[in-house]
């Protein structure tokens, strides 16, 4: 008999969200104020913390009370919260409590050991721990395996759920048959002149713009900070405090622009989520994907066209008159969108990046699936580079140890990154029968271009499923043409082809 | 039968140590960086976790623990760690917890209510909260009552173990016979010009100093950090991460400098905490007395004299040349030893500092001794301005409405700030005896001076009693006299009396 009513949760969910959020205040402050040697000590801190957040949900008590709740009572809020706390069980109780804490302490010593590697140029060292976290990985994957079902599905699953192999190859299929020879057509089109980019351009210069431009596009800064980091993220406690951070080079300008744009946009899904929401399990933002979704849809589809940038490019010449006076905003957009087949995904172009994550998703299904060994990961990363970018890597940290992902055991998160480009060109797609979004651009008009996404998509943070939210937004399921036709379109006017 | 193992208080009190980081780092966080609109959401998570922080160490299985160590067998370390804990049970296990939680309530409505009421400039909306805190604080002091204790001695002790009212009265005596008419004389003799100070100064250069001048005085980069904030403070999560906040003015020079230097000495205090003793409740300066005669001595003994200023006032004005290309080092310390008998605590000099702390702590006597009325507070406040200081408050913003301690329940705790400065005396006294002072601080030696502290004092945290620091130090107990002395010393000095 479903005898318990939801309210018996609210004290343990309260405090896992109290410590989740001191956990995320100390990570914040570990990457933006913590001195050099303060981390070994306020580690210990946060070890224990850790461990109370996870069994704050994670335990007897709770684990009763979910089995007693009558489901049909609960409104959508309270059901949205029961799946999401249902599927941690399913997920933390397949694993033995041993083997969980043997895995987080091999993450924690891995990614120490990646940072080395990474450092020394040599993979040799961190490819034991490499071996050892994807065994675990799939011992994992097999606790929750369920009849046919695949390990890599089922890890694919934990970050976006739903969207499997089957999903996923017919989507890199698709841009491996249209995007490669497009990037071929373009690497042999007049090479775009960027080289005023990397002029000197003042920090303080930069950071005063930045700060305007974060204002510009909607951030509020009532509920928000901006601050410094080694890379750029965003991060929250609630809606009413959304951080985020960028990273200024003297001699590059729009490396932070463009961080400050894919920044923000993360953060208004985070400022927009509602108040009935913020500090409950459904109060982010719905998956990775959908936050990639928002934050490309800044950075790349608004961020780098020549209507967003019409009324706001006079305001950079007036910043940097010396480095700009001379160079006109077609010529700026122009240099936004150069396309240059390279080695590093972070610094990847808007054209190529989605073939950097095609490549980890290959080798990841590789390793899961088709018991590719751990020594022969840097050859075959290398022949897929050369094969889809027409580049090798000469070291083994341009190639194989760029990425910190798996070293902390995140093995299956990076399609996220490329679903989430292809989210934002299908919601871009319906957007544009709705909105005149290139005449609002024009005349500065972003916020109804905000508003339109609050209402259908930030306002409910994770209370619908990506699936859901693009569906009831674009009144069809997930479709990844539009990505690839928007990239089409895109690229060929960009280089005149 | 006694049985049972330290270590058995270890879990226990490593959760209670990671707790208080946690709600350490969110309170600095919520000072330094948080934005304008956060504060009712975060108020959530940090209530849950402030009570959490108090049940971790107050709760039966500690108690039962407690009561089972056989302390015969332990290091000093422990001892001092579970005199420490017992403490704290005593004091809160008298409090009934339902009247525990209520007082909580009160003083965070209070303190809201007293900010309005400071705004507002209108004693009159604060006075029933304050007289219910009154009420509160005496009831919990008779609760711990013993025999014929005083209500206030137990309230004293609170902050300030064994220093009661009879060793305060004393105190508080002799400066009454011998500061007052110094303080006469002294605002007879001629007024020194300071008014060079208050020129503009530009803040960015300010903030470069004041960097050089806390790594000067031996603050350590790596394991600290510089911010800034409304009202100065320093904070720590333990001795490799000790943060301190300063705050700019513009059109004053000293404001920031002083308030560097202060919190300067309270950082060199966690600084120089041994690393056995830090993350344990043993691990930071001794009481609020002795962090504040660390404070005040490197602010007002070393960073009011001539022989600091000596090498480091060349580079002061090499930073504002226009403002100070003719003014001379020693009008320049003279200024920064201007007495001003004026309103306001926090802006005191160091001569009439102990005044403003004498008045307070009439009045806390009057309040809980003698039931003087909260209604007669702002006018026994006027009253004795009058009488000490010479001066009426015309508003009672600038009078009983100033400070923020008694609205957050600490009754007791301002005779603190006046035995930190004598104790800062009585240290110097005998520090002056074991090494050449005032020739290292014109050599920029500092760093000699600072080891000695750290040799007898810093080092030791809270493992050793303030008393007897004080008297394996200086070779007597507690000694008010030397304070005198150097006041009257110093003062008939700089005012050629």
């Amino acid at each position: 008999m479903k005898t318990c009513s939801f309210d018996k949760l609210l004290p343990y969910l309260e405090r896992g969200m109290a410590l989740g959020t001191a956990l995320n205040i100390m990570d914040w402050d570990a990457n933006t104020a913590a001195p050099e040697e303060a981390s070994e000590y306020t580690a210990k801190a946060l070890g224990i913390l850790s461990q109370e957040a996870f069994c704050a949900l994670i335990n007897p008590e709770v684990k009763e009370i979910i089995g007693q709740i009558d489901e049909e009572s609960l409104s959508d809020k309270e059901k949205a919260i029961l799946k999401k706390l249902k599927k941690e069980y399913k997920r933390s109780e397949a694993i033995p409590a041993e083997e969980m804490r043997e895995f987080g302490e091999l993450c924690s010593r891995a990614t120490r050991v990646w940072q080395k590697a990474k450092q020394d140029n040599d993979f040799s060292i961190y490819a034991p721990y490499l071996e050892k976290l994807i065994a675990y990985k799939k011992k994992f994957a097999a606790y929750a395996k369920k009849g046919e079902e695949k390990l890599y599905d089922i890890l694919l699953d934990e970050y976006e759920e739903s969207f499997g192999m089957k999903e996923l190859d017919r989507f890199f299929g698709k841009l491996k048959e249209e995007i490669i020879p497009l990037l071929k057509k373009v690497s042999e089109a007049e090479e775009i002149d960027d080289s005023f980019l990397y002029q000197e351009y003042e920090i303080e210069k930069q950071k005063e713009f930045n700060h305007f431009l974060a204002e510009y596009l909607g951030f509020d800064f009532k509920r928000g900070v901006i601050a410094e980091s080694e890379h750029p993220f965003t991060t929250s406690w609630h809606n009413h405090d959304v951080r985020i951070t960028t990273h200024y080079y003297k001699n590059n300008l729009t490396s932070a622009i463009l961080s400050t744009i894919h920044e923000s946009g993360h953060a208004l899904y985070e400022q927009g989520v509602e108040d009935d929401l913020t500090q409950t399990l459904v109060g982010e933002g719905a998956s990775c994907a959908m936050h990639e979704s928002q934050s490309r849809f800044y950075e790349n589809i608004i961020g780098r066209s020549q209507e967003f940038w019409e009324p706001l490019y006079p305001k950079l010449v007036e910043t940097f008159p010396k480095q700009l006076m001379d160079v006109p905003l077609e010529k700026f957009v122009r240099a936004l969108n150069k396309v240059k087949a390279d080695l590093i995904r972070t610094e990847a172009d808007e054209l190529t990046y989605c073939l950097h994550i095609m490549v980890r998703y290959e080798l990841e299904k590789q390793m899961i699936e088709e018991e590719a060994s751990v020594k022969e990961l840097p050859e075959l990363w290398n022949q897929k580079y050369k094969e889809y970018l027409g580049v090798v890597p000469k070291e083994e940290k341009e190639g194989i140890l760029q990425d910190v992902h798996w070293s902390m055991g995140d093995i299956g998160y990076f399609p996220s990154y490329a679903l989430g480009n292809a989210f934002a060109a299908q919601i871009y797609h319906t957007m544009k029968k709705e909105l005149p979004v290139e005449e609002l651009l024009k005349q500065g008009r972003i916020s109804e271009i905000t508003k339109y996404l609050r209402e259908h998509i930030h306002r409910y943070g994770a209370l619908k499923e990506p699936r859901q939210l693009l569906k009831e937004l674009t009144g069809e399921e997930f479709n990844p043409d539009y990505y690839i036709q928007y990239l089409k379109e895109k690229f060929e006017k960009v280089y005149h082809l």
